[in-house]
């Protein structure tokens, strides 16, 4: 038996609604009307136990008073129904079911949805929800959602139905249609991911917003929202867990775990999505994403009718991680032929009057700017989308000049933001129309454009696929600290020379095998620093013979290690680790080391495995990185022997199935390669070793 | 004879628009329409050169022409004819000049308008302008600017004409009208400080926001802003200068020096004032300003309809530096009386459906939240606001709880915010009506709320006038090291004991006076680290003298010394620094030490003088505070001896005219002290030296 596809529930030859109501305070009223509009195309019945007439459609008692069974059926009837309806319609044939209904398991008993669920697909057919909010599909009249739509380019899906309604609404304020509305409900069958896949053969869908609060799948996820930044629909990522309340709230309402932001923030980039904060970020980076290009760098020139908006506009920018250039004298030399004396030929542009004298000179100065290649993209910030509304004898001189911007924009590929103090006059329409996103605020269009230029960077993809531990995370325990070295050296990791030291009597051996100055560890121990685990400056034999009797003194027998030490001048400390998520499995981090670089949560994480130069993208977009390339005078570090030990770790973790955890604390990175002076290695007792792969051991260049 | 007072520019007796013209896409068009709206209460002139007719009124050729001088002339004339016209209207008695008209300068030569300011100074009247976009008072009908206001209580007093006009779009947009509208265009006679305390006489101001690009007058300002403030009227500061495009672009357009952002803010805590970084942030936070009470505090309780509404919101007020705190579990109890079985009772609050079968659950969960005093505030996020606008049966109910809820805050004195989905109900409407403050977004609202918790704290002022340095600061250079001791010293700030050294047989009596170890500094070069000139960890004769005679051998004469070490375990150490801002007079900075603390920029900076709980709050609001505080098991530092440092050196700088800046770099901050192991002063060679206030020595607690 084949099992349906999603498309009976974005373009049903009949549908259903089950629990059709007359009262306009119920879903079942909402979703009933909504369906009617597309009577056109389909069958619609409605279904109401007391055989009411809903917006003049007299409806059926049951099911089973259906002449022909429909294709796709909408549950609103009540949560204690709903089972006995699916198994009726499951045995007229039925192949989709659209689950309004809430709490069926509350009902029914834990465990009532999965049992449906499990019903639905052993007849091949499937479901969406329960407890969801409903579907929308614009190219094929589809309604059955709470709340009106207007048609677009811009798909929905949502795992909260009030929160992608929000969107929904959010965007129709903004001139934005909808192409594609789905709520996810409790996805006990259909998932984002089949729904995020499904938009793969979508036309009328340009880009995506997502909102989820849970990622059970989180690879698979990657992977879909991969194939659609591919297939040209880039996707925006909304999610919650970035406070101790949400998290909690999350966990109690859906039962999920929410995902760390940071790792959330490697997902997306491992997929080419953006993260935001917010749905009318969503929306407001929608606009670019419907036509604009993108801008390939954050250069920005920023061209105003007022110098105080111009200012501001730079600011604003500069905020949102963008960079506005001074220009080159022959650009300013360019704009200073066609503009009044007063104006501001820098960047930002100020037009000093220029624009009202001539609204040509508008578009002529973006001209100008795009043209030079020194700048990504140029924001107008100010009057312009007012003028034809304020001065209707303008009016038709502002629409011949959006017609040429619009033209400059697809002739340079680069795009062009408009920033307007109107919120919606034809002028702005028309902006939008020419693939011009025009926004009321410049805070939209800043952040809207710091955004946008993430999206430079192509998905980086998730590299092989990475084994899971085989046992039980939780029987995993620290490794002592020779044996977490050997771990990670087997990936090219470099530490100093180190020999075992068990009793007094390996003292010298080990002294004679090393080079002074020396550390000496209590290498069995975890936080072996906080017990005096740790004594460095050892200079020869007998201070290292008074540490270690010392020391063995206070901590009794173990594997003691004794360590030469890294004195290179100039090194900065980092940290790198990596650990397995529950729900996006390896990941790795890399930090500035010390208690400020804590403080200041300067980390980033990234989907194990990184390449070097993914590791390298990590590290340079860390806050402090201007420390590694030569602050204040001090030398450039080795960036590339950094970059190569966090790819290293990320693929310890992602190769090795008995490793749950593992950190290098710190990472010590010098003009002249890095080396790591702690490993700590959390391994499963009984779980089979990976082989590191063949260009494992390929890093080089360590200590002098 | 008396000046005249700045009401000729709120409510002139009679009123000419010289310049008045019939083209729409003219300022002297928009303004003599304008002024003809006020005709009602007063005599409304036209001067144009050819008589036209405009908007059905006939003009007069020339001010001579009219019978009656008016008060007030409003200048919209070519920039050559204004010194004409202007000395005209003094000869016939004109009170207050509005001057649109730009360009002046440019055509009569540098220092005409001035010159022109002094002219109508001298003869008793006053000068808005020139190169202003126009005021509006919406008490007075008087209306003489480009765009159109709506009356309201929110004055705009903008230094960019257009960027004031964005603000009373935004606002008018947001439902929110306007008082006063003053665009100060060049100030070259009435300043934004007349214009501010002008409006402490007008009733219909209840809130103010100021966009300034220059801080000339910076500590005038903040004395106006704070008696503002404390008339009730709570300001909102937009200024310019955050990054370098519109640093530059500033200077180049009304050739004044941006103020740094962190001055601003200072100065606007000294002020009890909000600054904020775009106009729509200021429009937002205004909603809150008229009418509604302030928060007290930063916890926050939020209510959804909606679980990912209620936890997204959570995330963005923990983005804006609020707090959503557990709730006990007798709040949740009541919380449970009244909500369904589904519903999250803990903070955020889900209604999980208990909405919207009674809508006045919303008021009584408000209510319950409120009344236990766990929070200072309730944000409302989702679908309420729109009950009524889509379930018309619902309109009425919804209004009621709306008049519940607008009960129940001035009952508790706390602010309920609401983010609804619908932009603009008349649900929305009353909401707002009700000091309901209410947005479209949750951005809007945590933004808002975050800010307007800076406001609990009344305006701090600015302490004793401070003196200016009475010589070029220019010549000033750095004083040696005991020197600058010495000076820091006297205001209780504590150094490690130390001698100084000119000669080798200077160095035993040194050592024999102090306690090793030792630090040997070339105390008479600035940069001395990077040369060679700081040697540590001398232990006792021969060591020092060794070090003496190398330094000496590479540095040749000076003035050496020889310091104790500050070797306490446990020290944080920051900078403290002072200066004098070209505006704002003297300015105390205090910031963690060391590279990261650079990277990161975190200091906080305060308008000299502080006070020692002044101070404190400085440091407390630095983001690294936790780590004086005793981060991760360390110990508490001693906050308070760190804040009378930073008090001291706010003093040495408001009471020492001589001194132009000053630095230590590190204050090492133990758990039982603060030790300053490095003192830069920067002064003036003649100049007198002030004498410390009498409470200067009282800093307690240092060396154990």
């Amino acid at each position: 038996m084949r099992t349906t596809s999603l498309s009976v529930f974005s373009d049903p030859r009949s549908v259903a609604v089950v629990g059709a109501s007359a009262d306009p305070a119920k879903w079942g009223h909402w979703v009933a009307r909504g369906a009617l509009r597309g009577a056109d195309r389909r069958d619609v019945h409605l279904v109401n136990a007391r055989g009411a007439v809903i917006e003049g459609t007299r409806s059926v008692p049951s099911l089973a008073a259906l002449g022909e069974a429909p294709e796709l059926v909408v549950l609103c009837a009540p949560a204690d129904t709903v089972p006995d309806i699916v198994d009726e319609a499951l045995d007229r044939g039925v192949r989709g079911f659209l689950g309004i209904t809430a709490g069926i398991d509350a009902v029914h008993g834990p465990g009532a949805e999965l049992r449906l669920a499990a019903r639905i697909r052993a007849a091949g057919a499937r479901l969406i929800g329960p407890n969801c909010l409903g579907v929308y599909d614009a190219a094929h009249e589809l309604e059955l959602a709470w709340g009106t739509f207007t048609p677009g380019n811009l798909a929905v899906v949502s795992q909260s139905g009030q929160l992608g309604l929000e969107i929904a609404g959010l965007a129709a304020h903004a001139g934005l249609g909808i192409s594609r509305f789905v709520s996810l409900g409790n996805q006990v069958d259909v998932t984002a991911v089949d729904v995020l896949d499904d938009l793969l053969r979508h036309d009328a869908t340009k880009a995506v917003i997502v909102y989820l609060e849970s990622f059970a799948d989180g690879r698979d996820l990657v992977a879909a929202m991969t194939r659609l930044r591919e297939s040209g629909r880039p996707v925006v990522v909304l999610t919650v867990g970035a406070s101790e309340a949400s998290r909690l709230a999350a966990r109690s309402h859906t039962g999920a775990l929410t995902s760390a932001t940071a790792v959330v923030t490697a997902a997306c980039e491992a997929a080419g999505a953006v993260l935001v904060d917010t749905p009318v970020e969503a929306v407001d980076l929608a606009h670019l994403l419907l036509g604009s290009p993108f801008p390939q760098g954050r250069r920005v020139a920023v061209v105003s009718d007022s110098g105080g908006q111009g200012a501001l506009a730079s600011d604003t920018l500069s905020r949102h991680g963008l960079v506005v250039p001074r220009l080159r004298a022959e650009t300013s030399g360019r704009l200073s032929d066609i503009l009044p004396a007063a104006a501001g030929v820098g960047n930002p542009v100020d037009l000093a009057g220029g624009g009202e004298k001539d609204l040509d000179t508008y578009a002529r100065v973006v001209d100008i700017l795009l043209r030079s290649d020194e700048v990504d993209a140029v924001v107008l910030s100010g009057y312009f989308g007012c003028y034809g509304a304020e001065t209707p004898t303008l009016a038709d001189r502002e629409l011949e000049v959006i017609e040429t911007l619009g033209g400059t924009v697809r002739r340079h590929g680069r795009p062009v933001l408009v920033h307007s103090m109107s919120h919606d006059s034809v002028a702005v329409r028309a902006m939008r129309e020419k693939a011009v996103p025009t926004l009321h605020t410049i805070d939209a269009v800043a952040r809207s454009l710091g955004l946008a230029a993430d999206l430079a960077v192509p998905p980086r993809g998730l590299g092989a696929g990475p084994d899971g531990p085989s046992a039980d995370l939780a029987l995993a325990a620290p490794a002592d600290y020779l044996t977490g070295r050997d771990r990670l050296e087997a990936y090219g990791v470099r530490y100093p020379r180190a020999r075992a030291i068990r009793t007094r009597e390996d003292v010298d051996a080990a002294v004679g095998a090393l080079t002074a100055p020396f550390v000496l560890k209590a290498g069995w121990i975890e936080h072996r620093t906080d017990v005096g685990g740790v004594v460095v400056g050892l200079e020869g034999t007998a201070e290292v013979r008074h540490a270690f009797e010392d020391m063995h003194g206070r901590l009794g027998d173990g594997g003691f290690v004794l360590e030469e030490m890294d004195r290179r001048p100039d090194v900065v400390e980092l940290i790198v680790g990596a650990r397995r998520d529950p729900s996006f499995g390896p990941i790795v981090m890399v930090g500035m080391g010390g208690v400020l670089a804590e403080v200041y949560r300067d980390v980033r994480l990234g989907l194990a495995p990184v390449s070097d130069s993914q590791a390298r993208a990590m590290l340079s977009s860390l806050q402090a990185f201007v420390v590694l390339e030569g602050w204040r005078g001090r030398p450039a570090r080795d960036v590339g022997a950094a970059a190569r030990v966090v790819s290293a770790v990320s693929r310890v973790l992602a190769e090795q199935p008995d490793i749950a955890e593992c950190e290098i604390n710190p990472l010590r990175v010098g003009v002249d390669g890095a080396v790591a002076v702690d490993a700590l290695v959390i391994q499963l007792p009984d779980c089979p070793v990976g082989e590191p792969a063949d260009d494992a051991s390929t890093l080089t260049g360590f200590l002098p």
